[in-house]
């Protein structure tokens, strides 16, 4: 046991570099392909946040050669910058992947990575998807190892895990051996950050946008022989006693490595908001579509679902469209009044909207301690005194409830439509489902930009 | 209380902002020139360790415009660069200054991101050095907040709190307002790592490579209005919950700001080991001089002091000068056999030296637990049976016998021999201490580059 305990970061260095490409199941692939295509939807979405131009203005003038892309704008830039930028925008809008068991959203801080790395070498679709399996791998195991008291005590830990995988992905891709694996451990955990504190504001982006920078920089910097410590996750001043808390079992990092793979526990929201508003909303829209319901004749909705639906989203007068993205009531009158819930029903503007306003008002959140967290019950009374009701078990975007493939190439034209009007998307997605063919990823790559930088 | 417990960071941001550079006292400006000084000396020793030489070489390969200058090397970087490698190239070599309450190596952080600054604009010497000392007084308050808890649980203080020296002192460089330097100090917490695990290796001069540059990036993201969390520092998930610990007091570090400087507890090692083994070689190196005492004519040594002493420093066989900068056997052996106590004395050779290996065999360390930290006795006896005795009460380099200005001027002198020979240092110790006087910093950074880039 003991043993075990005192190598783990070796045992998981060698076992990412010795992994091949072909041992991934069919399924593992597949799911790879999806959390990509979620975070093309997502960048895509997000590339001209505020926050992203501004982050992209400053660093310009920073910038290396510009061999890198930047998913959904014109120019290129350096790799190490195109990473922080891709992951930024990845993440930004609070639209990308969530791994389930420990809620980071385990694409952003990884996938950039590899795609910067992708413009300075020959990077075939098989090994960019492996390396990717990998990388997501290592920052979800490594998540569980520290959750929930990671996250309760503060830490942002898609970035804080996320800088992990970043490193453990660029070293796949480097073809680099155990030891080397390891320094890249060692080297991303001198870069370990992130708090929660800065979620809801810019600071939050520039943390995810380093992880997945700092990840790909630890691993270059070991295949140059910039070395680690022997014990970076483990050791007695290493990342899991420091950061990670008392209780945490260093073995389950690696207990059924190559057995198991967290990617099938990762999901992909359907709504940009808080994903315990996805049952409410799923339940509204299908009572509007069912009975053919207006707004204009509804008289109230009541919301009833577990106590801590209650807890995080019973706000009835939502100051921002960051606000309203944990609002009950905004989501239920978003929903009824528009028959969508994108990014423009989650705006500032929607929310100042009158009529929206006025919708909420008629929005009541009841607890019911039965429920389990994750269904709600939705009822609607109608002017004429007719109320209709439905629960739903299983929101959409949930493991039991998953995204189809469809409705996820529905979300990346969404968001394409939003963040880059001019890109058309079919190539992209056809190129997402089939990159093992591609034998540069560049090729992807260049469909992710508008027109005028391919 | 609670109000000032609930904005320390506003508190900090605005006295750093308002701050003017003639309310500095004299004593600390002198005593900002001595960390600049020590500084140069420590980047200039380090700038062709092997970690710089790596992390130089890969780091080139996405760097931007050339403008900024890198201590000791040929060749121009993009700032952010810079910053990277002047912070990393002043801490490599364990020989930059300590901040005596909180062992913070404050000016590695905060110093490169200034002159990285001040390669892109003018910036005066006295606006430089305000900054400076406006810098290290965030970090040293911030590190005196969560000592000791902080670096014993496992932070690398220098880097974890380095970081916000940085933002706030090129946020002072660049004028931000109030609002927006609190802006800095949130982006800075979302980069803010560090780990003990990583001292010993060269992951360690990437953590304080990049506490510098993400410091710099902080304050240039808030500058163009990348915004950041209300409080950052004193927040429920801010730096002072996650990473201080339960029993850190926020009003600390606003407590009599302006009328205290932490500056005036930075010390500066004469020797490139453990400051703990600073009076024993002080006192090897007396008893030597005063007796004209060789080396082949002792039979042992004992060195006595506080049990501490003994627990990190008893160790008679090192395996690398790594670990004989923690050695009393072989500082002991070291002084007496070569008569200083350098670089060339704790490098690998100098370890594996069998008249070293010799010495090293005489030497004893006992404890007693009357005498204080700090303090050391140092016995020699003699093949003739006498035995001669010297009790350092305080050593060389420490708050109370700090390093004279000239002994500081002779280690820059060294340290530049042995990282940068072909470099002329007067002209650059007058520029430090004349630093006032430079309408452009440039003029100051130029002379610490060698003839060919200037």
């Amino acid at each position: 046991m003991v043993d075990q305990l005192s190598n783990v970061s070796e045992t998981f260095a060698r076992f990412v570099a010795e992994a091949q490409a072909r041992e991934l199941p069919a399924e593992v692939r597949h799911e790879a392909k999806r959390s990509l295509l979620n975070f093309f939807a997502s960048a895509l979405g997000g590339c001209r946040d505020q926050a992203i131009e501004i982050a992209a203005g400053v660093l310009a003038g920073f910038a290396g050669k510009g061999e890198a892309a930047v998913i959904g704008r014109s120019g290129r830039t350096d790799a190490l910058t195109a990473a922080f930028l891709n992951a930024a925008s990845g993440n930004v809008l609070d639209f990308d992947d969530t791994h389930v068991p420990t809620v980071i959203h385990p694409t952003a801080p990884v996938a950039p990575a590899l795609l910067a790395l992708a413009a300075l070498r020959h990077v075939s679709g098989t090994d960019l998807l492996h390396a990717f399996v990998l990388g997501v791998e290592m920052e979800c195991r490594l998540g569980n190892v520290v959750s929930p008291g990671h996250y309760r005590r503060g830490w942002h830990i898609t970035s804080t895990c996320g800088v992990f995988g970043a490193a453990a992905a660029a070293g796949k891709l480097l073809g680099l051996d155990a030891v080397r694996m390891k320094w890249a451990l060692g080297n991303a955990s001198a870069h370990s950050s992130g708090l929660i504190e800065t979620l809801g504001y810019m600071s939050k982006s520039s943390g995810v946008g380093n992880s997945a920078r700092n990840g790909l920089l630890a691993a270059l910097l070991a295949q140059s022989g910039f070395a680690g410590p022997d014990r970076p996750l483990e050791g007695p001043r290493g990342f899991l006693a420091v950061m990670g808390g008392q209780d945490c079992d260093a073995r389950r990092l690696v207990r059924g490595l190559g057995d198991s793979w967290e990617i099938l526990h990762n999901t992909y929201k359907p709504y940009p908001c808080g994903v315990v508003l996805n049952p409410v909303i799923d339940g509204v829209l299908e009572l509007r579509e069912r009975y053919g319901i207006k707004p204009d004749e509804v008289r109230n909705v009541v919301v009833t679902g577990h106590p801590l639906l209650g807890e995080r989203t019973n706000r009835p007068a939502p100051a921002s469209g960051r606000e309203a993205q944990v609002s009950a009531q905004h989501g239920v009158a978003a929903a009824l009044l528009r028959g969508v819930a994108g990014i423009a029903e989650f705006s500032d503007a929607a929310v100042a909207d009158p009529t929206m306003t006025a919708l909420r008002a008629k929005v009541r959140v009841e607890d019911d301690p039965a429920m389990a967290l994750g269904t709600a019950k939705v009822t609607l009374e109608l002017d004429d005194g007719v109320q209709r009701t439905v629960q739903v078990a299983h929101g959409r975007g949930s493991l039991e409830h998953p995204l189809t493939d469809a409705e996820l190439e529905r979300k990346l034209a969404t968001l394409a439509a939003h963040g880059c009007p001019d890109l058309d998307v079919g190539p992209l997605v056809d190129a997402v489902w089939s990159i093992e063919h591609f034998t540069d990823v560049q090729e992807v790559v260049r469909r992710a930009v508008p027109d005028a930088v391919r």
